[in-house]
């Protein structure tokens, strides 16, 4: 039996739902999931479809042909099928931090995360034995201002050796050059240590705590060319108070760093997030 | 121009969503809202339809009537139509705690909750000071152990007399009878002062003082023969520590009262909720 | 019986503890309440005590020119000392949005915030009728910015006359001079609409739904020359998601905004505040 | 340097905080943390406090004597005294689940507990491989109901061999009787999968789902001869609404789970948790 995700956005336009729908159920497809949301404001309509064929005649090809056909001109359609049933494949990226490493590995290891994770690549070699405990391969790729353009070469030539699908910043301290990111568009998710959109750039625990706030937080986003500037995928927060140092504010935000990543990269990989203009709609 | 709110949930069954859409279009109706969930584990289908009519030949008697003959039977349909226009007639129900009482009228006074409150039910006089503040009758209906089925009578009568749709017990301090119960199903919101099912029956900040839990809840659902059994609608919480007494909890508490109350009213009076056995699905 | 709260910061130093708890008790004084806390970055100790004295002798006048001639100058202390039988005056600034007014009106009159409230200042007179519902004195005083220091003027008369220990901006829409400012310090207390210090300034839930983020909140902070720069006493959030309009993180809003000026002001009329540089230290 | 961390509990009585406080000045000790709360129903007076002695000739058994003598009696003091510079020694129980095992020992080998773990035991042989990957040895002891008496002698051996100061029980699940709780007052963490008192027993997340609740959480106690009854150390919660399963809840619950666990952990390590009576004071 396939299974197939889609998602969708258009203008919104009367009886797209009915149209839609009515065009799976004739290749005896069955709807098990549908979510759709209107933006109002913007008039853009936008559906999250999975859908089951178990017909043996039914060919993937054939029906993303079909629905090209049908939808994409006339409903102006903007779309993505995914294959259910196929594993993602991950690289995560990391430095000296090693919390959120730990943790998308211990999910990985034990099946919580439906991936694989062919690569990790750092820009220094401390984390090498953090990927040797779960034998995962480690690419020890220096980075300095001069040598840049060669390291992402490398990095882009390992991601498509590994047959890369989405690259994981987890706490990787470099910035990546916008050539870089545009490679990879809605495929790289980085971890902000802070309540995006306040304390952009280096060291917002220190600001956080500078500035006195009572709550801090860390947010998950796509990677764009403008720094901490990408579409949000999830954020949290926990209290602090005036006992709190700033080594505390690091403490729990390392926590919350780790639940907000695997969130995004769990929504990610369940084909649940939608880009938009510079936001997300996250399907439930 | 009419606008319908309907509320669906049927056994699930291929092709439902486009089935009922198609006949909306049919009688030229606009679909500004759709939201549908599938409980896969009982195979139930729940919908949340927001529907616009601008023929002036529209009727909602014969559409409704055509919606029953077209899916009752075939579909094993139970559902709900509203009119979206219409204004709900709230009765408020208190004893003597006024913030529930204090934070309803004033949402109520700046147009916050789109209702009527025609009437407030009190089984002591010393809220009365209130209702007049903001000019709605007050009826002082004492209540005793003996004199508890005639109370509930004059009750019954005056929630007739002025077309109540919805019943708000803001701490109101007295058990209702089944009977009075089953007169309004899923048209009496409570709000207990507890994470429910955690602290079910009285004082349950005390219980949870002695508990020794660091966080406290409260809990609205609507009135069933069993108390404080009825289907959940909203809960919140917030932390408590050791430095807190069980006055510091009552008085946090106050606050999530007044919250879940006014979150469970909004989400009613806006034909959000669809109660199906004794759980609530709650449409965005 | 006199009860007294202490605010206390000075720089750390061995001892501090002891040697003012014996001072209180060599007064006959009973400790009923003493909190510290040490930052250990600036090394600045703070302390919060609550102390009763019973002896009919007692003498605050006499006490407190004791305590100074002891401390002062030897500690380096920076303290205030309150009665804490007092009663706070406070004065309410709205404009035209009236559920902060609302809930802090509900409050005052259930008796759960042990203030007076001799006096409403608004630079429209749409609220007056919310005023009067409370019984309350309402000052309209128009603002434009060719009359802004008359306005201010005025202001500052009213507050006087009355005896305002506090002031409270609850959605005032008007900027106050840097000079009105400074006459209030730490006595003017804002609720600023956005989980600051992200999205200054005006509109703020506009900001936030364009940035696309998951989480809103609210701050209440004193008022400083610099607009939304003041020390922050409290914040809290709630989370959105894609389904949510502007007009849904308003309403959402208007809940945080209500609770977080509400726990401000508790918090300040208990005494609990202590600003320090541009942050407060909250005791529980 | 010698650091000590003390903690105490007595009735309530004037002068307390100065006799003590003055009794560590003399012993040329530095108070650098002190916290102390009165429980005023109860009368009872509560207080951490971190001091450091830098005298080469202090002698912490001279110390402890000192003290004992000088305040046990007298103030009818319950206190304990920590070494702070000694590094705790956990053994973790574990049955299948690995998420919180993955989780601790994540935590651990980044050097964010600073414990020493030697030890795991289980009753499944499933999780050896996670004990391997961390390099920490793994004894693999069999419970049944008849051999539940042996078994449990084989872990006391096994505790007492590897000298261990704290036992967490990482969704270990089997229920430990009576006899071997009793061994170990205060000293066995359990993390419990729903929002204690609600959901007691076996599994919570189902019967959250049947109830129909909106938010589910987690509890960590000490294990006490009552199942799920003893001291709560943490607690935490999350959302959940009718589009999640019971599958949904498990995995939120994780999260939940490792978080709350990992945080009680922290706070018994740091000598931060106070257990009096059935209930925790957790000093900040």
């Amino acid at each position: 039996m396939q299974k197939l995700t889609i998602l969708i956005n258009c203008p919104d336009k009367k009886g797209i739902v009915t149209t839609i729908t009515q065009f799976i159920l004739e290749d005896n497809g069955n709807i098990v999931y549908l979510d759709q949301h209107v933006d109002r404001e913007q008039q853009v309509f936008f559906m999250r479809l999975e859908c089951e064929f178990d017909s043996p005649a039914f060919k993937q090809e054939v029906f993303e042909q079909q629905f090209k056909d049908k939808f994409k001109e006339d409903f102006k359609l903007d779309y993505k099928i995914f294959d259910a049933h196929y594993t993602p494949r991950l690289a995560l990226f990391v430095s000296k931090y090693d919390h959120c490493l730990y943790d998308i590995l211990g999910r990985y290891a034990s099946g919580e995360l439906k991936v694989e994770i062919p690569l990790i690549i750092s820009n220094h070699p401390d984390l090498e034995i953090v990927a040797k405990r779960f034998d995962i391969p480690f690419k020890h790729v220096p980075v300095t201002k001069e040598t840049k353009p060669q390291a992402e070469a490398k990095h882009t030539e390992l991601l498509k050796e590994h047959g890369i699908d989405l690259i994981i910043l987890a706490r990787y301290m470099q910035i990546l050059s916008n050539d870089f990111v545009r490679q990879f568009p809605d495929q790289i998710i980085n971890i902000h240590h802070s309540f995006l959109p306040a304390f952009i750039g280096a060291k917002p625990y220190h600001a956080a705590f500078k500035r006195g706030v009572k709550i801090i937080g860390a947010t998950s986003h796509y990677a764009t060319a403008d720094l901490d500037e990408g579409p949000i995928i999830e954020q949290e927060i926990v209290r602090v108070s005036h006992v709190h140092t700033v080594r505390d504010f690091i403490e729990k935000g390392r926590d919350l760093e780790k639940m907000v990543l695997a969130r995004a990269i769990r929504a990610h990989i369940e084909n649940k997030v939608l880009v938009y203009g510079n936001k997300t709609v996250i399907f439930s």
